[in-house]
Parts: structure tokens; C-alpha cells; sequence
């Protein structure tokens, strides 16, 4: 068997088949952005672990220490915000290598101190330990939810709107002007900031999700947008055995992204698609709910959302073009961990 | 700054002292075997988070991959037991290095489902990554108690009888005997045997613990022994401000250790007081308490524990020889994760 060709997802699907102890109180296991556990007290809880290894998630010349500690929390309470809960207690182990200073260290619990005091999360304990030549940091989050509710990648029906907050494809880009520093992207300066600060210091949509989940909105599925719009999409098709056409004239990309793309001769709408590390919010809505979510959202929590789509029953994801014409999306690809493993 | 000087321990607490967000929820914070949360449910949960690094705490030569799964479930769940609370949901991050196969990872789990039947702790999420070279795994494990009872670090007080649970040593000369297989190690091969399945699959007490919470007796102090006796006792005494006499003729050695150190012309003694990884519970009960717990544990949980000393007002840990001689032990040792770092 090849690792490679089970890929991550397989990997955890063959492991999550063979699991012996199952407890009544898990609401949802394996298989979301968290697993959602039923306290006695009428609430649920929601629990995520995320690990950024060096080279694999993160280099340390890209990233500084306070941003990478900001990004352990921010990638963490994203997952919970796409469940609709509250990020609350978290734990934070780092392995650390002989390279890695004090000073590094410092400076990195400094971003994660950040993020916790922006997002209200009490960090409570760790594992600090060392390592042969990477280092690694993995963090678990613990959230709670108001009442039962809980947004899960399953229940998008045909006809539901899809809808994402803020833009997509900046990460991406802001990742390609950081990966190639000795090549020089044309365009204005900010703009090009504007990328890199979305890739390096990404800010979770708690608000928003916090919003929804107070609402009498029928959000029927919720995901967040970490490894691509079309893998993460992907997701919540899978988990409801549907289908969805997507937009291309509607999905949202920054003025940042736009300007700098089409003066550097790239093209947006890939990374918008399949760049990833958006961290934004992906959900579906029932089709008879409001029309005017967009205006809502921006009142409510100020955060911009955009319909890009629509679930169908035929399975897939068909683009939209902006002439009209509809075109299949290849099976939709994000970061594979075992790529040419074997 | 010397990240070899602070250490583990100083550098934890460096963080812990500049932590900014802070919730009326947590009940205790970073500095024990897991941080206690007070839900409105009237219970507390425990929550945390271990890191076992290749090279560091485990080699791929000495671990079957089975054990390997087996030991990040168990010392764990330890972390768990040492609070009197009884371990519930888990979240599992693996970095998978390209040397690491499909087999290997199917036999981990295996051993993590052994673990999880055993203990009955469901599996609910994780994040499986790779890793550019060694292998590292990553566990956060949520807890329960029963109503607000818990045992922390902190309450010992002079007078309290110090008691152990089983025996101490065995797993440090388990480690010994797979550190050296080329030595011929003379002995019992049973014994021998004994030692290294100690180290190799630890068994957490959760029963014995489970026991003492529902139990009225006075446990003013708990933890689980990982890093050897006189350095987590020294955890102990340093919350409680109290200091320690140990009875050398007290301290619990296996006939198995016993035997096979007498042979080998070896020392159990220090096996026993800084080895490390015996995942025995040490714990301080009142002095008005009962004077038969060591009859009460065999007989409600099958459980052995030995009282081995008292607590002082006196600081420090004084050793009484079998000869009746008081020691002064050093400032106890055990691993320290950053030796020789700069």
C-alpha cells in the first residue's frame, strides 16, 4: 500500500474504520474541521488539533516567530469558528530544535499571546519539548457552542446558496511573492503587502461564524477554506452527496489580488480556486432564506459575504464562466502531504 | 539567554508569567498534569497535550509501532489519572517522515485503539502531516471528573504521608536493556522481560485514581511520576512549599528489578528515585487519614501503593537510609529536554 496514493484523507478514513471505542457522547468524530463532543449541560463542546511542521506548513524565512505564533492560533480557531463555536481553552506543544533560540521563542509566544488575547482564548498548558532538526508546533483548541448548534460539512441540499466571506486567492499570491524573493512582482507595493500579511497573519472569521450562529439563518454546512475553495467545497459535496455550480464573475477577489495579477501577467482565479490558506468561511444557506445576507453581513459584523454558487444534484463542481459557458472542474485538488510517497 | 539553563520547566514558567488572556473558566492553568476547566455543568474537565519526538522519547528500533501507539495513548491518559479524573475524547497529530510506511501506520493505530478500548477514550479527530525527516506524534486528551473533585500538584502539607502506587525503577532499567542489546545482561529472562514491557507499555493507574476520587479519603496532592520520583515529587513540594523525607527501605522495587540489578551488579535504588517513566501515581494523603490504604487499594482496586515517606516543613528531600542515615539528596534530577543548548 503506498502512501502516496492513500493520501491524507484516505489515511484517516481507513483508520477512522477500524476504530474499536465509540462513545455516545460524540456528536460528530473524524471527518470535520472538529469533532463535537455533548456535555451533560445542554451545550456542545468542539475540540481540533492542528500541527505546523518547518518546511511542510511554515519556513523561518518567510514567517517571522510572531507571526508563525499567530498562525498556530489563527489556523486552530478557524476550525472552530467553521463549526459556529466559540474558540474557549487551548494546549500548545513545540518541539524544538537546537537552531531555535530563546529569543525565537519569545518573540513566538508573543504572536501566539496575541491572536489569544484578540480571539479570548486561554491557553492552559502544552508540551515543551525538544527536537532532532524541525521544529514543530501543534496546538489543540477546545470551543464551545450556543445551545446544540453547530455547523457540520454535511446537510447542503440541492438548490442551497454557497456562500464565502471575504476574498479568496490572496494567501496564495501573497505565498508565491514570499516563495520567489528574488524575483520582483511588479505592481503596487501594498497591494503586494496586502497578499503577504493575508498568507502570514491570517484572520479567523469568528465574528462572522459567532453572527450566523446566533441567527435564524438555515445554514445547512459550513467549512473553512484552509487547503482551497474547490478541496474544501469538495468537503461538504462529498459529506452530502451533492453537487455545485460555481460562479466564476462572482467569486470574491480583492482589489489587491486583481491589480497585482493582472500587471504581473498572472491569472486570479486559480489561487482563488485552489490557492488555499484563506481561512475564510464556506457555507451553504437554505434556499428560501433571505435574499439580502450580503447587506446584512456587513451591518451585523461588518464582514463582507458573497454568493458564489449554488448546490445542484448532479455531483461535481461546474464553473460558471463569465461568457456563460459551464465547464467541469477536474477532481477538485488542494495539498496532498504524501505526495510521491511511498 | 540560555535556552539550556532555563530549561523545560523555566521556560514554561518565562510564558506562563506573560500570558495576557486570561478566563475565569480555568480553574488551573499551565503548571500541572493537565489544566482544569470549569464548565456550568457543575463538573470540571481536564485537558492535555503530549508530544513524543523520534530520538527524543522514543527510537523506532526499540518501539514495535503497536507500543509506540499504545505509549502516546497511555501517557496520556497518566497525565489524566493524576488529577482523579477519567479520560474521555482525544485528538491524535502525526507527522509522518517518507521512511514511514502504510504498515507502520496501520500498527500505530492499532496500538492507539488498543489503548482507547482499554481506557474507553474516543478518538475524535487529529491532523496527519508530514514530516521532512523524523517521525513526531501529538496527543490532547479531554478529561472528566467526578463533580469538583480533583487533585492538583499543590495541598501537600507537613505530616502527609507520601504514597506511591507499584513499583518504580522497572521502566528506566527496561530502557537500559534496549539502550545496550549487544550487552549480554545476565538474569532471569522473565525479569528482564518484565522491565522492558514496563518501558514499553506503560499501564496508567486510572483505576487507582478513579478509586481515591470517588473515595473520602484525604488526598491533599497528586501527580504521575514521568520524569522520575524525586524530580516530580520535587513538583510536589515546590506548589506546596514543603520539603520531603523519603525511607530508602519503603521505596517499591519489583522482585524482577531486584533480582536482575543484585545480578548485574547494578544500583536499583537510583533507577527507582530518578528513572523516570514508571507512569505510578505519587500522591500525599492527610496524616489523620486512614492507616490501612495499603490494604484498602489491594482489595477495591487490586492495586498496590506504599507509603514512602512524609512530608516536611523542612525544604528539600532527605533520603533515611536502611542504616537509619539521613541524606540530603541534590536538587533532583531528571530529563532535561534543552542540555547543552544554546
Amino acid at each position: 500500500m503506498d502512501l502516496s496514493k492513500l493520501g491524507e484523507f484516505g489515511l484517516i478514513s481507513r483508520f477512522q474504520s477500524r476504530l474499536k471505542y465509540r462513545s455516545s457522547q460524540v456528536i460528530q468524530g473524524i471527518g470535520d474541521d472538529c469533532a463535537v463532543l455533548s456535555l451533560n449541560n445542554g451545550n456542545y463542546q468542539v475540540l481540533t488539533t492542528d500541527a505546523l511542521v518547518e518546511t511542510v506548513h511554515f519556513n523561518l524565512k518567510t514567517h517571522t516567530p510572531e507571526q508563525l505564533g499567530w498562525k498556530t492560533m489563527a489556523v486552530n480557531i478557524s476550525d472552530i469558528a467553521a463549526m459556529g463555536a466559540q474558540p474557549k481553552f487551548a494546549v500548545l506543544s513545540v518541539g524544538i530544535p537546537n537552531s531555535v533560540a530563546v529569543d525565537f521563542l519569545d518573540r513566538f509566544y508573543k504572536g501566539v499571546n496575541q491572536a489569544s488575547q484578540k480571539y479570548k482564548v486561554a491557553l492552559v498548558g502544552g508540551d515543551t519539548v525538544s527536537s532532532p532538526k524541525h521544529l514543530f508546533i501543534n496546538l489543540a483548541l477546545l470551543g464551545e457552542t450556543r445551545k446544540k448548534r453547530v455547523f457540520t460539512r454535511s446537510g447542503a441540499r440541492p438548490g442551497d446558496k454557497i456562500f464565502v466571506t471575504g476574498t479568496l486567492g490572496d494567501s496564495a499570491f501573497g505565498l508565491k511573492i514570499l516563495k520567489s524573493r528574488r524575483k520582483k512582482w511588479a505592481g503596487s507595493e501594498i497591494h503586494k503587502k496586502q497578499c503577504v500579511l493575508r498568507h502570514l497573519k491570517p484572520e479567523p472569521r469568528v465574528e462572522a461564524a459567532s453572527w450566523l450562529a446566533k441567527s435564524k439563518h438555515r445554514v445547512t454546512s459550513m467549512i473553512d477554506i484552509s487547503d482551497g475553495l474547490t478541496q474544501d467545497l469538495g468537503h461538504i459535496l462529498k459529506a452530502g452527496k451533492v453537487g455545485a455550480e460555481l460562479w466564476e464573475s462572482d467569486i470574491p477577489i480583492s482589489e489587491s489580488l486583481l491589480k497585482s495579477s493582472v500587471i504581473n501577467g498572472l491569472s486570479a482565479l486559480p489561487l482563488a480556486l485552489s490557492g488555499g490558506e484563506d481561512y475564510e468561511l464556506l457555507f451553504t444557506l437554505a434556499p428560501e432564506d433571505v435574499t439580502n445576507l450580503e447587506k446584512e453581513s456587513i451591518t451585523k459584523v461588518d464582514q463582507p459575504v458573497t454568493q458564489i454558487g449554488v448546490i445542484t444534484a448532479r455531483k461535481g463542481i461546474r464553473l460558471i464562466s463569465k461568457n456563460g459557458r459551464s465547464k467541469m472542474l477536474q477532481r477538485p485538488m488542494g495539498f496532498n502531504h504524501f505526495k510521491g510517497k511511498a
